[in-house]
C-alpha cells in the first residue's frame, strides 16, 4: 500500500477515516458528482457524426470565408491550438470590434446543455449560426454563405456526400449541422481527473485530491458539476456579493437580454471548467487572468467565503488536473475561389 | 503508342516532329528550364532542420501571441489550408488596416531566391522578422516577442532543445531561425508538372502540353523558370505595357524602394507560379482574381503580344498542373500564457 502521509493529514481534517478508505470515499463522492470525459464523441440527437459531415464541418470550422472579410473562420476565436479559444478577454471581430464577452472554448462544449454564456443557443448547430452574422464577429448574411459556399465545386459535393438524399444540400442549417458534427469531436479525454473518476487513485496527487475534496465540501460543485463540471444551468454571478464592475460589468445582465425576466439579471451559465489552465483570462468579462485569483474571486462572489491562501493554490491544482488530451487536428485543405466566390468586404458597415 | 491527335497538331503548328519524339523534345526542353519541386526539403545554409527546431518553427508559425494583439500569426496571412496566402488582394493587420502588397504564398518559398515582392529579405528567416514587427502586420517588437516567448516554460524548454549549446537559445533571431526551419518543410511535391518533367508523358494532357510549349516559346520563361517558375530574379512590371493603375498602383515602386535605383522603378520579383491556381488574387496588387485575365495581362504587358483566348486558356491549363501536394500539417498545440505572459494590445498606436 502506497503511504498517504498528506492525504491522510487532510482525510483527518475533513473528518474522513485514513488511507485508502478516504481515497475510495473521495473517488466515489467524485463519482456520484462528475462524469469523465468519454474517449468517443457522444452521440447527438437528429445528427448523425459521419466522416464526411465531420471532415465538411472540420473545413467550415476552419473556412475563413464564411466572414465577410475572409479573414476570420471559427477557428479564429476558438483556436485549436489555444485551448479551443483565444485568450483573449473578449474577442477581436470584423473590422478590429471587440465582442462583449469572453470566447469559450469549443473543447468538450458539445457537452453544455446550451451554448453561449447566456445559453441562448440550444445546441452547437444554433450556436455556429451566430458569430457567423454577428456584426462584430464574422459580419456574414446566410444567403452570402451560401452564394459563397455554392461557388466551389468542391463544397457542393461535399455537402452533397455530408447530406445525402438532400436536393439542395448547401444551406446554411447543413453548414450549422456540419460544424456541430465536427465540433463533437472536439473533446479532451483521459484527464488526470478522467483517470481518477476511473478508478487510479494515484492519478491525483495529495494536493490535488485536497482541492477536489475542497471543492465538493466547498460547494462549487452546485454549479460546477457533470462531465464538464459546469456548462449545465444559469447561476447569478455575485450570489453572495457582487464583484466590482471590473469584473462584472454593469452593461451586461446576461441571461436577462434572453428571458427578460429581473431575476435572471446578472445571471450566466455556469462555466464549463474543463481544462481551464488551458483558457485564461477567465468569467464572461475574461476580466482575470490567473486562475487563482478566479478561484478566490468565486469563494467571494458566490460562496460567501474567503478562501484560504492555500485552499485557494490547492483548488486550483486540482483544477489543473481537468486538462485532457487535445485532439489532433490535420489543417483542411480549402478548395481555391472561384470566378462566382464574391469578393472579400473588409468595409465595417 | 497513345494517340495524341490534338498534340500532333500542336507539335505541327509548333514545327515540331510529330508524336513521342514531339513529347520527348518538349520535355527535355521543359527539363532544361524547370525542375521539379523535390520529395524533401532543402538543406539550408547554416539551419539544420531537426524535428526540435521545425516542430518549435510551426509552433512560432501558428503562434498569435508574436503579434501585440495576439490575434495574427503567420498562419493568419500565410494559411496552409489556402494555397499558403489568405486569398485576399492585400492582407488584413493590426487593428483591421491592409497591408499594400498581396500576400505571397508560404509553400515552396524556401526555393526563391529571396523574399518579398522586391526582394529586401535574403532568405525566409530575414522575411520573419519583417511581418511580425510591421505595424501594419503583427505590431510587435524583437524585445515584446522574447519578452512573450520567455514566460512559458515550456518555449524556453523547446529553443533550448532546438538551439542546443546557447547560452539564451531565446532570441528574436532564433525565432525567425526556426519559422525558416518550419517553412522550409512546406513545399508541394508531384504536381502533375512534377511528374512530366520526371519522365511521366502522359501526366500533362495535351491542352497542358500546349500551354507548356506556349509557355516557353512565347518567353514566360525568360521571368519564370526554376523549381519556382519564378522567384528568382526581378524584373519591371510593364517591360513593354505598363498596366493601368488598377493592376499597377503607381504609388508602389517595388524594387525601388530597396535599391533607390531609378531602373528599378516599378520592378518586382518574378511572382513564383507554383499552385497558382490556390493563390487568387494576382499580382503585388491583388488586383487580378482570374487566372486566365493574369495570364493575359502578361502577354500584354510583359511580352507585348495579344494572347489568343485559346492560347491563353492553355497556358492556364498547364499553370494548374502546377498544383502539388500540400504538406499534411497537424495543428500545434500552443503553452498557455503565464502571470509573465505580456498582455494582448489590441490598440494602434
Amino acid at each position: 500500500m502506497i503511504k498517504r502521509p498528506l492525504a491522510t493529514a487532510l482525510a483527518l481534517s475533513l473528518g474522513f477515516t485514513a488511507g485508502s478508505a478516504m481515497a475510495d470515499s473521495l473517488m466515489d463522492r467524485a463519482n456520484g458528482l462528475f462524469e469523465p470525459v468519454p474517449k468517443y464523441p457522444p452521440v447527438i440527437d437528429g445528427n448523425e457524426l459521419t466522416q464526411a459531415k465531420v471532415h465538411l464541418g472540420k473545413m467550415l470550422f476552419f473556412e475563413p470565408r464564411l466572414s465577410s472579410s475572409h479573414l476570420i473562420s471559427c477557428n479564429t476565436c476558438h483556436n485549436v491550438g489555444l485551448g479551443g479559444d483565444d485568450e483573449l478577454a473578449t474577442s477581436i471581430g470584423h473590422g478590429w470590434q471587440k465582442g462583449p464577452r469572453n470566447a469559450p472554448t469549443v473543447f468538450n462544449a458539445v457537452f453544455n446543455a446550451a451554448q453561449f454564456w447566456d445559453g441562448r443557443a440550444a445546441d452547437l448547430a444554433e450556436q455556429a449560426k451566430g458569430p457567423v452574422q454577428a456584426g462584430v464577429e464574422m459580419s456574414s448574411t446566410p444567403e452570402h454563405v451560401v452564394t459563397t459556399l455554392q461557388s466551389m465545386p468542391e463544397y457542393v459535393e461535399r455537402f452533397q456526400d455530408a447530406f445525402p438524399g438532400q436536393d439542395n444540400p448547401v444551406t446554411f442549417d447543413n453548414m450549422a449541422v456540419a460544424i456541430e458534427a465536427y465540433e463533437a469531436t472536439l473533446i479532451t479525454p483521459d484527464a488526470p481527473f478522467d483517470r481518477f473518476l476511473r478508478g487510479d487513485a494515484n492519478a491525483l496527487n495529495d494536493n490535488e485530491k485536497e482541492g477536489l475534496a475542497l471543492f465538493m465540501d466547498r460547494g462549487c460543485t452546485a454549479c460546477h458539476s457533470g462531465v464538464n463540471l459546469g456548462g449545465q444551468d444559469y447561476h447569478p454571478f455575485g450570489l453572495v456579493t457582487r464583484p466590482g464592475g471590473d469584473i462584472l460589468p454593469e452593461g451586461d445582465k446576461g441571461r436577462f437580454a434572453v428571458t427578460e425576466t429581473a431575476s435572471d439579471e446578472y445571471v450566466f451559465r455556469a462555466a464549463p471548467l474543463r481544462n481551464i489552465e488551458l483558457t485564461a483570462p477567465y468569467f464572461h468579462s475574461g476580466a482575470v487572468w490567473d486562475l487563482e485569483e478566479a478561484v478566490a474571486v468565486m469563494g467571494t462572489a458566490q460562496l460567501g467565503t474567503e478562501l484560504k491562501d492555500n485552499e485557494v493554490k490547492a483548488i486550483t491544482a486540482f483544477l489543473k488536473t481537468l486538462t485532457g488530451d487535445v485532439p489532433e487536428v490535420r489543417y483542411p485543405q480549402l478548395p481555391p475561389s472561384t470566378a462566382e466566390t464574391p469578393r472579400p468586404v473588409d468595409m465595417v458597415p
